[in-house]
């Protein structure tokens, strides 16, 4: 439970309450899993349904049932990321001239540093995904479509994990110059390359991968391509490390395809953070001043695209130590 | 696409502009699939990402870059279930003075009656559900866990259709009391009662079934709680028709499982729609005073929960039609 650091941002922002109702912040602040539930710096406020879990998840909590919550003092502190609609019953509920204060950047903030236990799950997650692509690779035969290669990973997900964390992606040949292609019935004849991007969820957290099958024939455009993004983001691991920003690590990997010929061709920022959710903070983007600090986790993914050829994105997970970065995903690239 | 089904909306509510930003809203108005669209009555704004699979998917659609986006007008009309700080994104770029209608009702209450397209593949998902449903059946075996049952019915549904509509649900014996349940690693010993609640996604759309394993042992509790949530069903059942509230269809069968006894153990409301979500409009619920209409899909799900003792629950689609309701759910029960 992260409860002490949830005192420490309304302490900060001056609130007077703190009312954190997103579902992927409440678990990882507290471990409770639940659709409905508000959490204060005090308690956690949830229906019947999730009440028995959360005293079995975290004893140390106070559980309180949900319609006895009120909203009180002058400065509430709230993730603006809520519906309108949570938003305008919270304020209806509130007393007058209460001032409302976004805290989804403090939020996201506190979860971008993992705790031991976050990063060991997360660990784990990475590692089980790797084994997943080396398995799931090994069946792959000519005249398997993408849904079906793609199937294999799944499957695999839900025996030895949790399921996806996010949909799996399989692309054949220039498939994979499409970002958001879905696995289709698009044949591999075993000689085009395949380009993989998967996570499994394990012990509640997601990991993210993306490898590659070369073309049967190796050789002109598509090993230069592929040296140029290998080659981004060994830069980028070798640059990550804390004190570096989103923006900066991003543009380590980005300055090395630009030099490459294919600047204009890596049409996504590098990376972002992994843990309950797929997506969140950091993000190694031009948009992100954020430093990165030991704990993150975060995705090292350049890209090269050239539509209706080839696509190649090579992607490992990372984790920032005191003097740079740990790569989670042991597996051949 | 249901364009302009959306332009009555804007004329009955007064509205200069709507937008609408929510992803299965516009999956459902138009069956483009984009997590960063905003649909106007004239044109669909998404990002380089979605546009090529726009064009394709609606030909007749205005596809134009979300950079370009301006709301407009005096009255404008959305769903006040987006994030708050997207609403005050909307805010800002709008002109000065303008009012915001909540739309969210006139959204849910459009989707809720289904196109005949909509049906079609409503009904394919809910025949493969119970297909799914009978082989997985015949697969369980005493020693399995009910983790193991859920990973037979995950990956058939991954073989079959497009992976499952929400989480399965597999409960053995008292397990099945907790209507949250997740499945774990409780052992089925062949005896025992087993409550699987189970929907795959088809075609875009999703299905719903619940159905029961009776405990070798017939007779006794289970088989009197049984009987009971199956009258409760039939009921609903023979009541489903154009004009019964959601209220009123919900009463029809809480009162035969009042009248039986369990009035207090059937804990949560008899139905809901069911359509691009697996959770929409109409609901069968004390809340809902919508009347049933042709074209509707809802389910039919009542049940009795015995802490620590036993749960059942008995659950089926059903189409309004325009004398009574059809049963989507071919699978016996």
């Amino acid at each position: 439970m992260r409860l002490e650091e949830l005192k420490t941002i309304a302490k900060r922002r001056r609130l007077d309450q703190l009312v954190v109702t997103g579902q992927a912040d409440i678990l990882a602040l507290t471990g409770v899993n639940t659709d409905n539930g508000i959490l204060t710096a005090d308690a956690l406020y949830t229906d019947f349904r999730y009440v028995a879990a959360a005293r079995r998840v975290a004893p140390g909590l106070k559980v309180l049932d949900i319609k006895r919550f009120r909203p009180g003092g002058r400065r509430i502190g709230c993730s603006f990321a809520m519906p309108h609609s949570m938003f305008l019953a919270l304020g209806e509920k509130a007393p007058r001239g209460v001032r409302f204060v976004d805290i989804s950047k403090d939020l996201s903030a506190l979860r971008a540093v993992k705790t031991p236990d976050e990063i060991e799950r997360i660990r784990a997650a990475e590692k089980l995904a790797c084994e997943i692509w080396e398995n799931s690779r090994a069946r792959f035969e000519p005249g398997m479509t993408e849904r079906q290669m793609a199937a294999v990973i799944k499957k695999a997900m839900i025996d030895r994990g949790e399921g996806e964390a996010f949909p799996t992606i399989v692309c054949v040949g220039a498939n994979a110059a499409e970002c958001h292609h879905e696995p289709d019935d698009t044949v591999w004849n075993g000689r085009e390359p395949v380009l993989v991007d998967m996570g499994v969820k394990l012990g509640g957290v997601c990991s993210d991968l993306t490898r590659n099958i070369p073309p049967r024939r190796r050789g002109g455009l598509y090993s230069k391509v592929y040296d140029l993004v290998l080659q981004a983001n060994l830069a980028a691991i070798a640059a990550a490390r804390p004190g570096i920003t989103g923006r900066q690590l991003d543009k380590v990997a980005r300055d090395v395809i630009m030099k490459g010929g294919f600047g204009r061709c890596f049409g996504h920022s590098l990376g972002h953070g992994v843990g309950f959710e797929i997506h969140e903070a950091p993000y190694a983007s031009k948009k992100c001043d954020t430093a990165l600090r030991p704990g993150m986790v975060v995705t090292i993914e350049p890209g090269v695209y050239l539509e209706g050829n080839l696509g190649v994105r090579i992607e490992d997970l990372v984790l920032i130590t005191e003097t740079g970065c740990e790569v989670l995903s042991p597996t051949a690239k």
